[in-house]
């Protein structure tokens, strides 16, 4: 479906992403899985961003593999699922995977494996992050876009890209994901404080704390 | 062809476990997932042990239910993988399994996930442990048996079922279960040095450890 959307009407190919002025010196930037090319068009339109991070789908990496290849060279983050990993690099080992896709450009892979957490990973880390335990998943909509939001969100507010840095961004993308899949539509997140973010980050490392004997 | 063997043989119906006098009062019990049956035999030849863990199959949750829940209430400890819990259950959500089950007699429920880890639920505390990221898995055959000997050999060692302990268990038992799926056959388990086996251990708490900011 999704598919045959883009196809009829070609939204993509006639829509010119307009940067507002504020925007334009933005040392984060979070490119959405639309149009490959589009992404490349937003990135030219804004300074040098101390950090670009972005994602991908299926219908790109199947359409659209050369001008993604381009866009991948620009990319310091890619953030993807293990279905789009695996496509795009045709290795079912998601850690091999990640290292091919360091070969395409981004220094940072970033996995999201839904219920089973997200792996990061980088020239010197693999980590590993759990998923929330959530008895209650009610819409899983926008569940990657709230990690990518959360992650990269993280990073922009602290300004800060050590590893250690980017394994906290990680559960703070998987923070915001678990609230994000807890109601529907955006209802989990819309009226989200800063402390129950906090509080959730505090249980996502009591969930997967232990330490040596 | 797992069904048929056991149904052809009927090897199961017709073996009477005989534990060796040595084995009589062990204070840690591990059963493996044979008929569920011959599991409470075996239970009842043994003293009184501090922990009974126990494993399980879809042949024996679909052909001897109510045996089945009758070893269960026998049971400290279940291990069982995603399919099993559901299976068992009725219930998709894997907390929500672990929480059913939980009804059924075992105090300790571990789910294992393959390559995506493991996740151990009790009354107080939801640990998930992540699998080691391997870029070359050769055989699973024993995974799910190096993970159940990993984790009660531990217990038996340090005599110790205190929450954190029972979190550094479900970690050692991935990490004998890493080892495990590493080589073919039994080959990368039979020269395993306990050197080997901590600093993987430590690699585990690498993989999985953040901090707050």
């Amino acid at each position: 479906m999704r598919d045959s959307l883009y196809t009829d009407l070609n939204v993509f190919e006639k829509f010119n992403p307009i940067v507002p002025s504020g925007y334009k010196n933005s040392a984060y930037v979070c490119l959405g899985n639309i149009d490959t090319t589009l992404q490349r068009q937003v990135l030219e339109r804004v300074g040098k961003p101390r950090l670009v991070v972005g994602d991908t789908m299926n219908y790109w990496i199947e359409h659209k593999p050369n001008e993604l290849k381009e866009t991948l060279k620009c990319m310091d983050v890619l953030v993807v699922n293990e279905s789009e990993a695996r496509l795009l690099t045709n290795e079912p080992n998601l850690i091999k995977a990640a290292k091919q896709i360091m070969k395409l450009g981004p220094h940072i892979v970033i996995i999201k494996k839904g219920e089973h957490g997200a792996v990061l990973v980088t020239e010197e880390t693999i980590f590993s992050a759990p998923a929330y335990p959530l008895e209650n998943i009610n819409d899983p909509t926008g569940a990657g876009d709230a990690f990518a939001g959360g992650f990269v969100g993280w990073l922009a507010r602290t300004d800060d890209l050590s590893a250690e840095n980017l394994k906290r961004a990680v559960v703070y993308g998987s923070t915001l994901a678990s609230f994000c899949v807890e109601k529907f539509s955006v209802d989990g997140m819309k009226d989200l404080t800063y402390l129950q973010i906090q509080d959730r980050y505090r249980s996502f490392m009591q969930l997967s704390r232990f330490d040596e004997r």
